[in-house]
């Protein structure tokens, strides 16, 4: 068993909709909460303020004294080699040194900063489906598609703290065009606004309760429906093919898939996986294995607790123990 | 300076062609050198046999006393973690256990075994043009297309020793079969045989030379051949597809692209930068350099040295000194 006291991370989760904030035990437990909407609508300095309030309500809490330092798991893009974050979803940070501010709000204690994706791949390999796992993919397939890699045992996030962004790697060079700019993305494939989109396309129209999003089109597929059936088989292949780029270039011996569109789960998983034997046909990556995550919405700041205490050293015995 | 004295690694690079090993010091130097044809028509043991005669060579060698390890490169696919090889261009040897075999013929030394692409990337990140990066991508565009990684300072040959395969990821998931069991690999629309299959097919016809091969198409497209020019583009969206796919997942700084193909120079490497620009839109993406590969065929000794050096831990202080 792990202890309860001993030193702690003060990790925050900053996405478009909520900003939340935790202290996180080396258990992973976390001791107190916050959180507030995002005043996304607003500028800079309004974002931040809210940063400040969730810190400040943490900073009241008895076990304040025990934190070491501080871990921010945020919407990207993200530039960890400096500091910033861009968030495609709050316009008024472009570039906004959050790493430094977060530091001046807690006192000047180590801050770590990474990519959501990345965060919740550092909890999935912490405490969830790619715990054991030496060399793990792990992503987010929602709004958008995010994810991050587990290598040699160890978070790998990059230089800027958004390695893993399997979202926007081409799969079809020729495709249609990405928000991003390239082509063919992952996310312009599987993303559950694509799936919907792609269904009501093709012919596709909601049953009785009107809803014309993914999970909408993931009852018509099991209901058999072969217009939705026919969307998620095109995400799945997406999917599988971005997924079997990863085990090429980095040798993964697990892809575990979370987040809401997985959440359609054989609807997505079964095609995924039968497509998967198809793309990933080498030796070395042919016996990967696909498997849904285990964390829900507090993944964000266990993984951003838990990428803090890696990069900084902390709880390193316990964690292996 | 390096010493020219002090512990030395036999290498031993494993091809189709030819099986060629070297004595190599702390300073890259080959000190001694032995090569034998690859017997590659004949049974398991005769391909064995010619190993042994190239160790054969060096062990005659009065430097022979201060190996320390073997490190090989050989062509794929290979399994470091089981020690065996199967390379696709010699049939005799399928889950051969070169590593047991080499251990044995060289005297209880450790053996690293790594893909040809892994030692390649090695070497270049030793001694070429990928020297002082901390991330890259290494890739050689030749018959087949294969690559190498270069994580956080550190060769990532992958557990089995086959990472960075860039040359079997999909990039057009609709596209054509690839011999791997895939579809749209890099290697099915990049590889030298396939620019020229393209052109041939699109109605390109080999100059009075008659060479039909991608030089002969190189030497087209120089010469403003829009046929040859389209295929060498086709090839370069590929690669730029497949370098930003890597980009995105592992966060990368430079590419370096060698091989026979490259040997086409600005033919390739201008359009590929060209697409790389779209491909590689994401803020952490947008900076990769590509750059030529600036070692020769030694690379594939000079990487093997190198990869078993820095996994047994030999020369750590010259090496970053």
């Amino acid at each position: 068993m792990r202890s309860p006291s001993g030193d702690l991370v003060a990790a925050l989760d900053i996405g478009g909709t909520k900003i939340a904030g935790a202290l996180v035990d080396s258990g992973g437990a976390r001791l107190r909460t916050a959180r507030r909407r995002t005043p996304a609508e607003k500028d800079a300095a309004a974002v931040a303020g809210a940063v400040a309030e969730v810190l400040d309500e943490l900073r009241g809490a008895p076990e304040w004294p025990r934190v070491r330092a501080a871990g921010i798991g945020s919407a990207g893009p993200v530039d960890a080699s400096r500091g910033t974050v861009s968030p495609v979803n709050i316009p008024g940070w472009r570039d906004f040194p959050l790493v430094d501010e977060v530091r001046r709000l807690i006192g000047g204690h180590p801050v770590v900063l990474v990519g959501d994706g990345v965060a919740m791949t550092a909890a999935e390999h912490w405490q969830g489906a790619a715990r054991g796992w030496a060399n793990a993919l792990c992503m987010v397939v929602s709004t958008g598609v995010g994810g991050g890699l587990v290598l040699d045992g160890r978070l790998h996030s990059g230089p800027t703290g958004n390695a893993g962004h399997i979202g926007h790697i081409s799969v079809d060079l020729d495709g249609d065009a990405c928000p991003c700019g390239s082509r063919g993305c992952v996310e312009r494939i599987a993303s559950g606004p694509n799936i919907a989109r792609r269904a009501l396309d093709a012919g596709w129209r909601p049953g009785p309760d009107g809803d014309a999003t993914a999970a909408g089109v993931a009852a018509a597929a099991r209901a058999g429906d072969p217009l939705a059936l026919a969307s998620f088989d095109r995400a799945a292949r997406a999917l599988a093919a971005g997924i079997a780029a990863t085990a090429a270039l980095v040798e993964i011996g697990v892809a575990v898939v979370g987040g809401g569109v997985a959440g359609a789960g054989d609807v997505l998983l079964a095609p995924l996986r039968r497509h998967l034997r198809d793309y990933a046909a080498l030796s070395f990556t042919a016996d990967v294995e696909v498997v849904p995550a285990m964390l829900g919405s507090d993944a964000g700041l266990v993984g951003a607790a838990a990428a803090a205490a890696e990069q900084v050293g902390m709880w390193d015995r316990r964690r292996t123990s």
